[in-house]
């Protein structure tokens, strides 16, 4: 049993840690939390281990009825791996801790690539981080491009990338960030960042993208034209999503037209937490014209990531060689059917 | 075992489908459809008859690799009692139907009094039904108050009720409506309907409600300032919260302040859909000084009538004659603990 | 003087009917509306004659204290043109009653390039339109879109125009639409209608759009990637801009990156209505590699198609012979100078 | 000519600027802002002195052709009367700044009462503000609870006040607050902060309001139940709202339901920035039942409390004794006809 730690018990950490908890090969050994707030009871009521990252704040959760096993690094103490799941910046403030407790760690898409020197996503290179302290699992959105386009590369290749990533403002369960009534040029720059951090997993695709926040909670959209380098073909493009273990493909006949109606789907489907872990592409949005091809893909935001993070873990202890077999094995633990 | 039918499957009738195919007494013989979309998917997923209100489009659902098992009349034929959770409006028109069916029937609080001639809420009039061929469950919102003045009536007596609804704009997976950035008074005239409408149930009690739509997509939330008979005690209060079926108390400590965070935490509890079947009053906002009390609460619009719909069907039915009884079995069969 | 009419005074007409009545050459013969509401209030604050679609409810205009001069027909009988500005659709079905006047008209985008069987956009077709009895003025989307292009197209032509459009949900005045909390791909179909609307202007112009809704009141944003036939120079695109009547730059040390600020500097500004005649091009956003150009523009929905009625109504009396002269009067009678 | 300064050109400090400068016995001196933004360039093109805050910015300024005056100090020199429109908390860090300048400071709603030991209502305690050299103008919901308070109060006198203020989340203009789908309870304890604000000037009224915040960004909607001493009296309600000069009464035959439709019907009068300086109570909703009065009142957050602003200077300088007269002279100079 790998044994494995989640730091920061939020958005992303609670899924991965549900994730793992699912796999037949791992378990949780504990889930840190710097305040208490409802998510400290979900995790005891999930069983976790509950450390704190302020030892000062051991009271504070023990008034409310939540036990403390102790503090962050005697969670590392206990772990093979830690899974970072702290906001954007906090997981490079980490490192020293998790270098001076020699375990192995993973680091989200919040941190720049060179915090692990390496970016992962489970279907594209999979094998180049069996064995590695550190990895870096890549954002949402880069983690959605990436499924696609290599996808693409490999039956095609691909002359050049143009998306424009349509994102969402804040999570469900945020209240704090807008915008209520705008939309927001994110960067107001182009290309933003996205184009070259999917480099940072596929160095040699040539790809320029745009980015926009708009006032909604669930999924960024992506509106994607690719040219690929020979003529494709829809019925063999839809082929390839279908076989793909990380790609859906919302079929027309779903009458489904919009995030809300996929997520509705999601829960109705009694995924947890309405959870969706591929990317959903749009079947009807599928255009192609010889080499270009267009379409509409939705990502969710908080949990497309969360089966990548368990890939990563195995194959940072090189425990499962074989990509499609740790894909496989993640996805069955999560009764994980494509939509 | 009682045969239910639900007409109309959508974002009430497939939560009341999935309430009652879980209860040991019930089963579903079959829902409608009017046309095909993602729920005849989920319908056919859980193993529902699917029955079609327009026959002409049998064929429609047959494309899509959806059975259709036959005409409403048809389903009618197989029910004790259908589950009529068409939009506002639609149960009038269905009446003659289920009339010259001779099957019992349940309408939803879009109707008026006048389609059943009994408004029902299973803490307050459930014995009232009893054998009653027609019922209407009133509305979400009008649920909500009738559990909390119905407890604070029967402890204290009360001398008037005031409440300020502040309600969703749309269902989480409605894409049509809105506003997306105004409140929109609903109506402007004063006092709203709701009032009214609570005396349907709670004929005795003073009650004017003012009421607003806010562009929000789950949960509407009530803010009550009620005048007891004598002086109310909070601990008292919150215990006749506590011990209630039908109510949760938010507690403080749970850092909740939202209806989003409230979202998030039934959905981090693994409540299907995140479905919060209680009302949900926020402890730190209950404030008693001598005979007013006021607080705020969350009643979640899709979901704190599906429990009601099972008890009246228990009820209609006369197979179970004590109410706590039926509310207990209901709440046991969705492993429904109050948050 | 040119006597024009207007028929329909709801976002668009109200807006036309100043800018018709600010020109030196123009006078507003009557407006029309359909039932009484806060705007046919500010009709009689303008002065401008009310009649009526429907006689029958003239009196529920005159119990308001609003006048009515006459029917639509008489106010027809008066103009030289009429500028529809009613729904989408219903324009065609006002078409006969224009041919029985014999009066000229300007039909909205929301109809179908037939109605009129001609297009128009100032900077483009101007003087294509001299004479003409029925013009089509294309929506604010394809005329945004037409603007640039044409002055890519003139200076370096161009190879291919790719174009996301991100769509308000609804006007900033209208509570009724949706949605609340989602991205509705709108059609979910690509290419959208926009590209071949560009066309119905600039037939030569390969061009592919994709098309979105979300959750904004004011402005679409446009994310264009534009292939030239030759290598572009940021510095003489942004000249171009400068200099074009009915494109801004929104420069970068403003600050603005968001159509929410933007509006907020046309409300600081003193802009009637708040409203953005231009096109805004942000100027940060502007990429130049080779032949690619890259930009975001944002869209005021309800304004930009203002001034291109009022040059159509020169163009169709034949009064102004050239584009750039009715253009300038159009923008000096506004006040309009580019942000 | 009272020399009036404004520290802090931002939302309620650019509007503050207009409405002073509109004034015949006022002049703006200067204004003031801590970093350049299009904010800077209306105040250089309403021709105000821009002062800077922070002297190490500037070069900042100057970069982008906006002309520096001088620092804050030199700013207060200049000046009669400071009016602080700094963000709240900033207010009280500024005081020792203008004790220095020995200049008269205005505070805003957002800094707390003590700042100034005196807080201001045009129509309730104008006179007791004469002479004064601190005074905090309540905020924008204080001001109109005390506007319709204090008119029942001298007319009924009142027994009693429960408000629901149902908050708007951000300022148009904002693009980082939110929430974007979400009821907030802000605060969730109840009463919330603005009974007793409304105490601070009305020190006799019983009082007790609740609060929550929703995603929505022009406008807070107050939904009022006031229990007067006598019986009232429908007709003359109204009859003192419409006589009231900062009370605007909006009527049935308007058609108007929603904060939207009230924005849209102010930006077509051609306000200035569609500011609502009055508040807007729906005619239709007001119901009186014996001593019973409920109604909804709107109030424009930007606006409000602008006209009041304008009168405190007045009171502050003892230039004009009779508030009636100041608030005449203010409108007057605003063109403020009630809607």
């Amino acid at each position: 049993m790998i044994r494995v730690a989640i730091n920061g018990y939020g958005t992303v950490g609670k899924r991965v840690a549900d994730a793992v908890a699912a796999q037949p090969d791992m378990e949780i050994v504990g889930v840190s939390k710097t305040k208490p707030s409802f998510e400290a009871y979900i995790a005891k009521q999930r069983g976790f281990p509950l450390y704190v990252a302020d030892p000062a704040k051991r009271a504070a959760f023990e008034k409310l009825g939540l036990p403390v096993a102790g503090s962050v690094p005697e969670m590392l103490a206990r772990a093979d791996v830690v899974v970072d799941a702290t906001p954007g910046g906090v997981g490079k403030a980490n490192k020293p801790l998790y270098e001076k407790a020699k375990v192995k760690a993973i680091f989200q898409g919040g941190e720049d690539h060179e915090v692990a020197g390496f970016s992962f996503c489970s279907d594209c290179n999979y094998q180049l981080a069996m064995g590695r302290q550190f990895v870096r699992v890549v954002s949402c959105n880069t983690t959605g491009l990436c499924r696609i386009i290599n996808t693409l590369d490999r039956e095609y290749g691909i002359a050049k990338v143009r998306a424009v990533m349509v994102r969402r403002a804040s999570d469900p369960g945020e209240v704090k960030k807008g915008p209520v009534d705008a939309v927001v040029l994110d960067p107001v720059t182009v290309p933003s960042h996205h184009g070259p951090d999917v480099q940072t997993v596929l160095a040699h695709i040539p790809i320029s993208t745009m980015a926009m926040i708009v006032p909604t909670t669930f999924m960024h959209m992506h509106a994607i034209q690719v040219e690929l380098k020979k003529d494709g073909k829809k019925e063999r493009i839809f082929e390839l999503i279908e076989k793909h273990p990380r790609m859906g493909l919302v079929k027309g006949g779903l009458g489904i037209k919009s995030t809300a109606e996929l997520k509705e789907y999601a829960l109705d489907l009694g995924r947890p937490r309405g959870d969706l872990w591929e990317s959903c592409i749009f079947a009807d949005s599928v255009a192609v014209q010889g080499k270009d091809v267009s379409f509409f893909q939705a990502i969710h935001q908080e949990a497309d990531i969360v089966v990548e993070n368990v890939d990563a873990i195995r194959a940072m202890m090189g425990s499962v060689k074989d990509p499609e077999e740790s894909i496989r094995m993640t996805n069955e633990a999560l009764h994980f059917v494509a939509i």
